[in-house]
């Protein structure tokens, strides 16, 4: 039974200095906790279990790729981590520990690249901290893969429900988003697939509210990852202590020193949008949920796009090529005007890179974000010969900030050009296709695992809500 | 090395709104890591390390206490909480697990009763996420006494020097300094035990930056003490991966979106006040620090040491007294005034009931927070003649609002009392005698253990500056 004893008052809530009208006066946890519920025994349409599927194995597959990422490795070598057997696999290894050390490395792999999913609303992964934690509990418990698909879906909601309140303040205060929220994703996902009711359900979400963390400061270092690590383990233990029988304080985010006070501050934050009726549309088949199509920066993505189409089925040489002009919107290229990258790194930030080799090599896959890739001869002739400077009339204001035009002078004197007004990602405006996301996933996974693996893996997640034993998912990916 | 790439350009340190010299231009985490090195190193006053002892020897014997409430007992069976087997006890059992979980389960049962020490400060419990990951690495890798008691104190210099940069406002906006703070003082402490150089330490505390959470809206609950075992495993874990070759971001704690603009705010922190010279002088000597005599609320130990000092040494029957007034300071009495406890809870917050149980008593133990105790017919035949209110000549506002004067008529017609104008608890300006310090640790540590081993773990405490193997202490706290 939720521990009413710790009841601060009887204060009205403060939900961002709005008056919001509570049917039945339930603190704002055990709200969230009806709406999790709800989300996890209801409908899933069509749309929702597709894009689940789709960012599911979006996120196994990058995650595979990461596995070997220095910010996964040493994190599983600290005495202390990983120590004790169990029966989840860390992904892309043969060792198995419990589910709550499975989680924080396999959470940590998923967003090792910065390659995994990303939602607009949220301005954050959504995916990356919850499928690690389900899938181990998965293959721990033997869940089906309809049960992995629901908590999934409202793990996805839960999150993404909560930066809509908390939004854009809170991200724009420096704190990650992915982890400071997407712990209540997990705790909520976690407890459904654990079997909370939803009094034990707010609770976890209670406890949550205290283990949120994680600030940019940290971003360009491999504590980024580990923030999303760290929070799929905590949402998970959340979801376990509050199983276990714990307390929490009970007007925990609406409390004057609750979560929506601390975290974003007074007059910041517009709880009800978090439980707002939306129709039954879930989070998840919305348009701003998108998936990364190539290794590097956001920002490069429109004017990758853009060579590829203008290139479209031919082959390009750099000796047929005499000039390239790329023309990204204003706002995008501070950070990616990188002429001469030397390091892969500079390589995912360097427009002129990433735009020569979709067009050399009509593909931008994580292969070629090695030093020896970037040093390519061919690659190194074509870079002078290319120009970036900001779109002359592209807006620098407003909602479509991620265009580009790519402009390819060739030797023949033929010009070829594309123009694309905004491409944030490959988000529900602009899915990718099939094609594409199989080529991502076999170029991810296929980092870690052999081809016939690769395959089986894809099958076997498109199989999600028929899938007996969700564990099925995690013995494929051992390496 | 420390990695430096993640330098987000040459601006100056904010430090809320000084400027500050900085004349190496090192970041703040660096000059934290170079103060908590000199810090280890350094001579250690004799003052210090006494005040050291009593309060790690008090640590530990709360946590004794503690270790059989819910708040352990439930965390230590979810499923992956200790689950491997270790070399680090968890206290008051036979159970050994890793260094990561001992101080999850350790640190929490040092706060599980909230009778544990205090820095007013800080405004917070400055040696509760300290001396379980000290004593569980001391017993992983066998470290001396000398080292244990050092890193100790180098912890608490961190933890109290930052809350000086960040309170008052870090604590009044909901955050709990015990762990949001404590968090880097594990860290730094952690980190001198390990070995780690200046710039790993300084690596350790901005992975700490990533880790920092608790609030205030859990108070009252179990959150409240789980929220320093995950700080002292969270600033444990941060060392770990400092000294496994994790990076961090450089400037993690005076970016624009760095620890403390993120958890105070534009202008409410002044980074400059941790760093300030202080003439040798260590925090753990300072005035500040104090012990909780009494295993009940703070706001009623001026009231219970009064009622103890006007009583002396004579014993008091329930049939002598006629009539008791309370009267403490106005800011003591809106939750202690509960003239009719009935739950140990209430019991602990009821002014009445503490200041009775003294009188009849002579002490107020552990033991007289049951219900048994609270509902005893001598005490329940006294409280309706006790009667509380606001001292008519306290002052509410300045710096000495912990007062109480206690009255006692005798039916004999004599008239008891005596008054004291402060006592926020057993601080550096009134500290416990030895018999005091005593009498609370078999009070708590005989909770678990008997009584001969209670004697040979306080002597072995004691002698913690010569003891070759500091492993000793926890190998006695075994029940």
């Amino acid at each position: 039974m939720r521990n009413r004893s710790c009841a601060r008052g009887n204060h009205a809530p403060v939900y961002g200095g709005r008056s919001v009208k509570l049917v039945d006066a339930q603190d704002f946890a055990t709200q969230v906790a009806k709406l999790a519920l709800s989300t996890y025994r209801g409908p899933c349409p069509d749309q929702a279990a597709r894009n689940a599927i789709n960012c599911i194995a979006d996120t196994i597959a990058v995650a595979l790729a990461g596995a070997q990422e220095p910010c996964v490795t040493l994190l599983g070598s600290a005495a202390g981590v990983a120590g004790s057997s169990g029966d989840c696999l860390v992904w892309g290894t043969t060792r198995k520990t419990t589910a709550l050390d499975a989680a924080l490395l396999n959470a940590t792999a998923s967003h090792a690249l910065d390659y995994d999913d990303i939602c607009a609303v949220f301005g954050g992964h959504h995916s990356a901290p919850l499928v690690a934690p389900l899938l181990a509990v998965a293959q721990e418990r033997t869940c089906t893969g309809d049960e992995v698909l629901r908590a999934y879906v409202t793990g996805v909601e839960v999150t993404v429900r909560l930066s809509r309140a908390l939004n854009p303040e809170h991200y724009a205060k420096g704190w990650h988003p992915t982890s400071t929220l997407g712990v209540f994703g997990v705790a909520a996902a976690l407890g459904c697939l654990l079997g909370l009711d939803e009094s034990r359900l707010a609770t976890a979400l209670s406890i949550a509210a205290s283990m949120a963390a994680g600030i940019k400061a940290n971003f360009g270092s491999m504590v980024k990852p580990l923030h999303v690590g760290l929070c799929a383990r905590s949402g998970l233990l959340a979801a376990r202590l509050a199983q276990a029988g714990y307390d929490a304080g009970v007007d925990t985010f609406e409390d004057k020193q609750g979560f929506f006070e601390v975290y974003n501050g007074r007059g910041k934050y517009t709880a009800a949008l978090a439980l707002e009726p939306r129709d039954g549309s879930l989070e998840i088949a919305g348009s701003s949920v998108g998936i990364k199509q190539f290794p590097c920066c956001g920002s490069t993505h429109a004017a990758v796009t853009a060579a590829l189409q203008l290139r479209g089925g031919r082959s390009l040489r750099e000796d047929q090529i005499a000039r390239i002009r790329i023309l990204p919107n204003g706002n995008r290229l501070a950070h990616t005007n990188k002429p001469q990258p030397r390091t892969a790194l500079e390589g995912k930030f360097s427009v002129q890179y990433v735009v020569a080799r979709a067009l050399l090599s009509g593909s931008v896959r994580l292969d070629h974000f090695s030093e020896a890739a970037i040093q390519a001869p061919e690659i190194q002739r074509l870079l002078p010969r290319i120009d970036a400077s900001p779109h002359p009339d592209m807006p620098l204001t407003g909602d479509r900030l991620w265009g580009a035009e790519v402009i390819v002078h060739l030797a023949s004197g033929e010009v070829l050009s594309c123009r694309l007004e905004d491409l944030p990602c490959r988000d529900g405006n602009y899915p990718m296709t099939d094609d594409e996301l199989w080529e991502k996933f076999q170029d991810c996974a296929g980092a870690a695992l052999p081809r016939d693996k690769v395959m089986a893996l894809f099958k076997t997640i498109h199989g999600l809500p028929d899938l007996p034993d969700a564990g099925a998912i995690s013995r494929l990916m051992a390496a």
